[in-house]
């Protein structure tokens, strides 16, 4: 291999002739093989789109020659295509609040620049990835800035398979309106409910998430850019301070907003303990729902067998025929997984010191994963899970029929303690509920029919006061 | 002792017979030894807060007797005053969704209205624990419902003080706002700040914490009442459904909303969560805080040594003289202790299975217990450390001039590479910045005076396009 | 009421003229209103423990005059006895170290000393709380030490309880060693099990839990006594040194043992992250059982109702007759607790700054609350659970012979793919598995009936080989 | 492309023609696009392991043909060297408890050993993935004896870099002993020690983790193969039973032994949670040493300043000059990611149902990944920070010379209240300790030099008694 001389505070060293990437990338890279990952795709993007709106508004402001604004926002905008993604060589899990990163993006955005002004990379004469890519910010800004741009982009995608599950949900509701089936309690038969109530509450309960994230979403946007090393804003012009935001608005279409306390911004991360904890909360809805159509599609032959889910491959290497709830199984590992995260970037959120949190990588390698995990966990959860699930009508009325739980209908009629002697003597015999009201004359049957009408129990108001006043 | 027999689907049992409890509270303070605990005294009262609401609702709509209403209600005021606490003999940790806590709150309040309307504790034919004090309400809509009260009201007096460390910060900010110090990132010297700054940044977390929370609080409003047993309202009158939540608003005056969807809100204890999140994110920005402070008050001879943190106490049994940052220590311990508290709250919000969350009083638990430690933790924050710090003025400006990351300053104007060389040369020799330059020509003094106006370090656009220009 | 002057670093200060505690400890308590709640009472004992032996050792290296050094003793023997813990006045999450809680103990010991001596409380000259009391010793290895004798005993209560549990439930593994159930895996019907079978898998990962314990407990007995302010001794008689740990050997009988490097021994608390630890990987063990316990009773008519759990209360308020696996309930919640505390403890370890972690205290509040609640939890579990589950034989036999999971024994006879087609026709039919092989003539009936013995699918090597050889 | 035809319970699907993976895999694959990641190299070769040594137990017992066989173990060799890793498609996080994996292990061997008997890939009647690669084996014990194979694997590399460390430590010990500074305790100065103490200090505690690891190791060993569906051994011939282990411990060389119970060990996962207990606790106590780091080279002129990192890169790409402890920094990473982990695994082991935890794949996934990085992290730790520290000796005298902390070692001979004085004088006045105590003429010069000889003070037993005898 070919190699060019480059230099830092370190010292001389060769780096591959070819490489977009700079002397500092590879010390990093170096420095940190603790994953052996990439950087996010969307991060790589992020970064470009802050160096593009940093050189726009530094050559607007007079501090950037033309020339070498066109260049880097060309090799900034090929970035943002999708191009030398492969030229960010270090790892996500870094030391050193994102500066490996940073300056990853400003030696090949640099070094590409060069080159498009018709130089040789390395020759950092003509653009510089301090001086020219890096002017008027800091690692303190801009990274959390890309962190921000990346999960309002990662988020976006969440919502919309949220909003399809949402829907999904909605839709077997309707389709489900009629089951009448068993409620349970801790576990154990309560009243009579609808299948369709029972995935209404779970669509209200993705809605409610939803919303929740859209208010996260707000908060995110407010960046620091401007604040440079400690939010102080030192080497900022005022210029450039009230011009990066607007213009970085032209570049990413978000809407960002400056924060009004620069500082605070710098050193508190909140926003993503914020983020964190909106995504936990959803996979804890998500996992709760999981666990219940486990349940209720229990079975086939010695479970709850209330539902089926769709087969989506063979369950067991050894018992034929088996089918495994396996779309559930892998959304309960998600909100597992998000959960263990919240606490890492708990930990991390907490541990900042001073004027700076240093501790970004491992809070934005812990958010994105959370987030894309639970948009890819829930996008299999509908398409091969949701959208499938049949009933099986005849057992859940059967159930129902058979079940000691609907005495509570009874109770508001006779007391509870005749009640509960009621279900007593149901449960020791075996026989139904309603045998027992009728052959005790404790109601009449057509009182009886009133009472226990199916779709009536699943509702308020069956009008224990006309009853009572019968 | 005397002692009345009481029975239950269990059996008969033997009761104090002074005991306003019965039977039921009884066997549960047997089955769950688990804290030697008692329930919160907010709780108690929003039980029976809700009882009062529900006797008034449905004496309303004619199905309970104004005479006994009035009893119920009598009783209920009573425990709202905060007499017959000690009657409530459960744990608060218990098995059964709270059912102990509601029957203990039944039990109490019956027999209490029994003695009031003239007759002898026990007679529960007079007022019936089930029958009358839980008419059209189920543990399933009750104990959440008291949750959400309690927690409101123990939010309010959270808020209240993080309003005064606010304030307290923000009159810091301003008394140390000449107070120009070095500003650190990952523990190195960075660039200066104004103590000032420092405070400001610290009020603005806080203030950012206290509108999440404000907005967490209106979700909290939202309630279940009139679901009872699974969210369908079984047994709850349709009218009684319409006026409960307009009735317990005017017993507590706090604007609660039914839920729209009674079935999800019955299972999904989300918002449990959400508050959880919230009390933790404050509690990180509170530890961070407090680990500043203790960074800052380092020393008193070998630390950082810049602030000093009021003395309230003799810091160790070994070594005279010795004072501890006790108070921003305990802070931390706070923070630690919600933190995990949170994934406790976390795993009981997944465990809910089908039509109910079982696990509502170890949330509880938990949740008032961070909300009520972080409240004692601020507030002895705030009297105790905030408002007494003071600044070694003298030290900080002394830090600032000794140290080398002030050429930051100077980088726009000779570029990184050149300043990084004086750098070097400056930690290398032991010489100022500024003495290295002058001497090699780089800048001329008046200029470099400009530069590094110590106030003008500390806020953006110190003008490098002029300085430039010149 | 009266009061005494007394001093300290911060000033002077009115002490109730009747208390046993002083200044520092009035100070402590005001500083951390916190939890409202007491010292562990174990722990308390324990510093009385440790402040007897050192003025034993004290006095018979002639450094401690005797008649201090007895009413010292006499005064420490008192509080060993359960007296005085009411002058324990401060909370157990305090700053400091535990600064606070030693300084409890020594203002304590001394005044009730110099009241045995014949002279007035607060008259320090008689008995001094550093000078004396304390001689030899600093919070900083009085603290942990006492942490750790106090886990020594709470954990001997929690393995006596777990070793009732273990042997419970080996008894029910014993009594439920010929009912024939259905196994499943992934809440599908998988193979057959015996119910004592599945007793005996809980006892055995019980048993190794208690294993686990007790290699912890061995590690907790390496103490740091005699390492004073920070490991290294300072202030500390080379003869004291030797002597203290054996000292307190023949006061606590416990065996402990001095740490090598009592430098790590006072800064390090990893000792205590493997208590919590071991006590988390069992409160998961016994968590994953209630949870078994709470399906297979699950019903009673519409669940897998394969067992009964013994009735403890009323299940419900509005639903008569019901009754809740509350006692499950209750370890699941007092494990999810377990959880959260481990949290807590991990970051407060991981939080120790140089030569201490000054977050012992908030610790040793979860640690000492994990392990009580285990001890607790597990009691219930055993007394009200456990012991008085019975088993519903029927209707496990009838679900073994409904079900499809048996084809798995065929499988090794007639291979995988014709396996699982046999099993699809019969899922989908509702034949007998047993039928269709019989109809098909796949199989002899002789030899289905070795292959289908109940009790031989329950255990390997049902010769296949033979099977095949035949 | 090409395919070919392949069938499962899910019905026909193409398969690409020259895959080796087989219908089953590919279906996994479309099912959980979770990650976007692979299986762990280590666990893919544990798996041909396992096939491996089935393969050859099986054909031993006369169940399995050998020439079979030959092309099994054949097919299993060349994935343990390395190859044919790519046709693992199925991401780790996946529903079904590794049924997934372990089909693409049974797909790729089978299309593998049909390949070397001269068929085409696909024709299974030669080699089938269940009936011949997967024989007598069930995917509930083959993953989770693949995870604790993978373990034992990646473990033996993290101890072997502890080990280094603990070696880089003691040297570094011993390189510094004579090293005097200042001990903190509460960030707060305390009494002299030694720099070669504090890394005695971090050394031991690393010994400890390594020892407790080891431990740990042991219990790693014990596996349920045999087990097959739910650990009653259905389907595995007795011989097979008892020669499996034997015969992987020949193809793994790892000692390892059958559980007792394999029931139990089939459904509880309390072995992973004791590994990622152990991982965790040595995260602990690295991000502890890795923050005392941070604290004693922070500056270079405002901080402690008492030791220096190697530089490894630049520190900031706006502050020349600078240079960050990015080591440590991502040492405290690792270890918060870990602590998260720790959680993530702890609720997916607690979330195991009856018979079997389907939640492995989460585990391991965490597992591996917690030990990877814990065992990179201290790879860059020991090379690239720990062997290139230097002290400051010359500012860490001057600072123990200046502090007022040495007080402590004055107290025996004066006792705490006049100690206490004379501290607070010093700090008052700026005095120096020393000269206060000989103005005042408390101890005579020579008294005072043998009290606090530097050295002196950093040991225990100087000699109270004897000081005070003369």
């Amino acid at each position: 291999m070919e190699f060019r001389m480059e230099s830092d505070s370190i010292g001389l060293r060769q780096v591959p002739k070819d490489a977009y990437y700079g002397v500092q990338s590879l010390r990093a890279m170096e420095n940190f093989k603790i994953t052996g990952l990439k950087l996010n795709e969307e991060f790589i993007k992020s970064l470009a789109e802050i160096k593009k709106a940093s050189a726009i508004t530094n050559s607007a402001i007079g501090l950037l020659d033309e020339k070498i604004e066109k260049a880097i926002t060309a090799a900034c905008d090929e970035i943002i295509e999708g191009k030398l993604h492969e030229e960010f060589i270090v790892d996500p899990v870094q030391g050193g609040a994102g500066t490996s990163s940073n300056m990853n993006a400003n030696e090949v955005i640099a070094n590409r620049a060069i080159e498009i002004l018709g130089e040789e990379k390395g020759n950092y004469k003509i653009v510089h990835p301090n001086d020219h890519v890096n002017m008027g910010q800091s690692t303190n800004d801009v990274i959390p800035t890309a962190g921000k741009i990346t999960i309002l982009r990662l988020l976006e995608k969440a919502m919309s398979k949220l909003e399809i599950l949402h829907k999904a949900l909605d839709e077997k509701s309707e389709e489900f309106d009629d089951v009448i089936k068993m409620g349970r309690t801790q576990m154990q038969d309560a009243v009579p409910i609808r299948l369709g109530q029972e995935f209404k509450a779970y669509s209200s309960v993705i809605k409610r998430n939803i919303a929740r994230l859209n208010k996260v979403e707000k908060h995110l946007k407010v960046i620091n850019m401007g604040g440079t090393a400690i939010g102080t804003g030192i080497n900022a012009d005022e210029e450039y301070l009230s011009k990066i935001v607007p213009t970085l608005n032209e570049v990413t279409n978000l809407g960002l907003m400056q924060a009004e306390d620069l500082i605070d911004s710098t050193q508190n991360l909140d926003i993503f303990v914020e983020v964190s904890s909106g995504i936990k909360n959803c996979a804890v809805s998500l996992s709760k729902m999981a666990n219940d159509l486990r349940l209720m599609s229990s079975g086939p032959r010695t479970g709850f067998g209330e539902i089926n889910l769709p087969s989506k491959q063979n369950g067991s290497s050894i018992m034929p025929g088996k089918v495994n709830p396996v779309i559930p199984e892998v959304m309960n590992q998600v909100a597992f997984n998000i959960i263990g995260n919240d606490v890492t970037i708990t930990m991390a959120a907490e541990a900042g010191q001073l004027e700076l949190n240093a501790f970004e990588p491992i809070i934005f390698y812990n958010l994105f994963q959370s987030i894309e995990t639970l948009t890819n966990g829930v996008d299999t959860f509908v398409e091969n899970c949701i959208t499938g699930i049949t009933a099986n009508r005849e057992r859940c009325r059967e159930l129902v029929e058979n079940s000691v739980g609907i005495i509570t209908a009874i109770c508001p009629h006779v007391g509870y303690k005749k009640a509960a002697k009621i279900a007593k003597t149901a449960l020791k015999t075996g026989e139904s509920v309603r045998k027992i009201i009728i052959r005790e004359g404790i109601l009449r049957e057509s009182e009886l029919n009133d009472i226990l009408d199916p779709i009536g129990m699943t509702e308020p108001g069956i009008s224990c006061k006309n009853l009572i006043a019968k």
